[in-house]
């Protein structure tokens, strides 16, 4: 049987049964954003997330200080959506021998650049000669309260942090490899490259979030985990979705569904959380996108009633 | 210019200045078997090793289960060397799609053997698409006493825990890819397939040795960086060199130098470590093969008097 018979999540669930957990100090496992660790009273959070040459970046087509940038930004979201600050990262690098330094130079100033902006360091690594380039980062982060996935109950409200579709849009657009861009469509093209995680929130994910999750593979993609895990229902309402001007004018230009990017598009590194009704107003430049009810599914609303949203966010495998 | 003209060391060495570490509660960054923070008064140790498919392994020539032990234990071993015990790992993989799930389960089984074997988990990961396997380990261990590389001085004991060598011999052999092999040659081999971290010696370790390194560039490639850390000389006695009489039979049989395997051959992952003199029997089961004097370089010392040793540990650019 091959790997690709099972999916990425057939694959992970079967492999993470191998490996027995036997630790009380363990919180959380497998299976969300961050592992969380007991640590004398102190919860930590340890995540990873790699950026591999022509699966996730193709050399000539992204910047080196962005693909830095990103890979640090990517993993500081999914700490921020369990809740915590990250502390320490760790980074392991495959280079091929042939590689430009100034290519590898230009990922790592990125790397910097984002640490500055989050405020933590990357303190050691590992290196070692490849085919293709390798950047795998591991983090340590720390957090008051661990904001599962699994957490939502009936009767909260889902906030969304910010526009999304954007990032597949630059991603398209960058794929068409034209000589130049009109100025919006160089912002989603950023959004894309230079994606920021939503540590300003970190402080109100903590303190008020039940359930969270990043938005890598998309918003029904990743509700979907929400969904799952806490065994609730999740109602959508379309016309409270946020839309992004920049991709509405893409979404005309190129004749796209606007919906098909804001409710599938991946890698906006989003967060989407529900709260308690009366934290609502705590988060000033969310979106209130919708609310839990009992039962399960995930339905889209608008004027003709609701109507069950097929997931397909997309599996690494 | 090319990452190849700078080498392995010379990479790193412009690498890890871009990242700037601004964080007082880093005791050790990089250039260390791990690195070290203090986390209100608890040393935390980071490591990370990496094994990619024909780079490290090639997926023919070893077994799956040989090749998640030895992933867990190479991690292992750089904790031991640090004085530490391993507390938490993390896994980032990436597999290509037409990959047999067979081969992925056998690595998993192969780890979680090694898991038991040191008593801890692997609590959370990362999988990936990728066109080679990679298998790429981050662990959290924890130690009383951060044990550095460069904490030698003169007038130490140099101790080192067991037979070098016999893991190149392994490989060699291995190489040959012959039909049926000799006792003693598959007793090699196994050293090569699924080396031992030092766990045992980890108390003693943590309490006693002053500088210590685990054997994965071959011991003298090893010692350089005991050397180059602690600004120290360091003289080893060729005729304490402990000699395993299977690649005594080995280099015997082939017609090799058997001194060019115990000197410069790598992935033993055995410790070579100073003490101070009056701790030297605590260490029972070790060999003192050397001492520490004021200066600089590595000598063997053999009936003819001293001799300078070149390094030739290898690197992975």
């Amino acid at each position: 049987m091959k790997v690709k018979s099972l999916g990425e999540f057939g694959l992970i669930d079967r492999l993470t049964k191998i490996l027995r957990i036997d630790d009380p100090d363990v919180v959380v496992g497998f299976g969300d954003d961050c592992a969380c660790v007991n640590l004398d009273g102190k919860l930590m959070l340890f995540t990873g997330d790699i950026q591999l040459e022509n699966h996730h970046f193709i050399k000539g087509k992204i910047k080196p200080e962005d693909l830095g940038w990103k890979l640090v930004s990517i993993n500081v979201s999914d700490i921020v959506a369990c809740g915590g600050k990250p502390r320490w990262g760790f980074i392991s690098i495959g280079i091929p021998e042939s590689t430009e330094y100034s290519f590898i130079e230009g990922v790592y100033k990125g790397m910097n650049d984002a640490l500055d902006r989050y405020g933590f360091s990357v303190i050691g690594g590992n290196t070692t000669s490849s085919e293709e380039i390798i950047l795998d980062l591991f983090l340590v982060g720390e957090t008051e309260r661990f904001v599962p996935r699994g957490g939502a109950e009936e009767g909260e409200v889902i906030l969304l942090s910010g526009f999304t579709g954007c990032s597949r849009a630059g991603l398209e657009l960058l794929l068409m490899d034209r000589e130049s861009y009109e100025d919006f469509e160089m912002r989603l093209i950023e959004k894309h490259t230079r994606p920021e995680a939503r540590y300003d929130l970190q402080n109100l994910i903590q303190r008020y979030a039940r359930s969270c999750i990043d938005i890598s593979d998309g918003l029904v993609g990743d509700l979907s985990h929400i969904q799952k895990m806490s065994g609730v229902k999740l109602v959508i309402e379309k016309d409270k979705l946020p839309v992004d001007p920049d991709l509405e004018r893409f979404c005309k230009k190129y004749g796209k569904d606007i919906y098909d990017y804001i409710l599938y598009g991946g890698e906006d590194y989003q967060l989407v959380f529900t709260v308690n009704k009366q934290d609502t107003e705590k988060f000033k430049d969310c979106f209130k996108i919708g609310y839990t009810e009992k039962g399960s599914g995930i339905f889209i609303k608008d004027e003709k009633g609701l109507k069950p949203l097929k997931e397909r966010g997309f599996e690494h495998l």
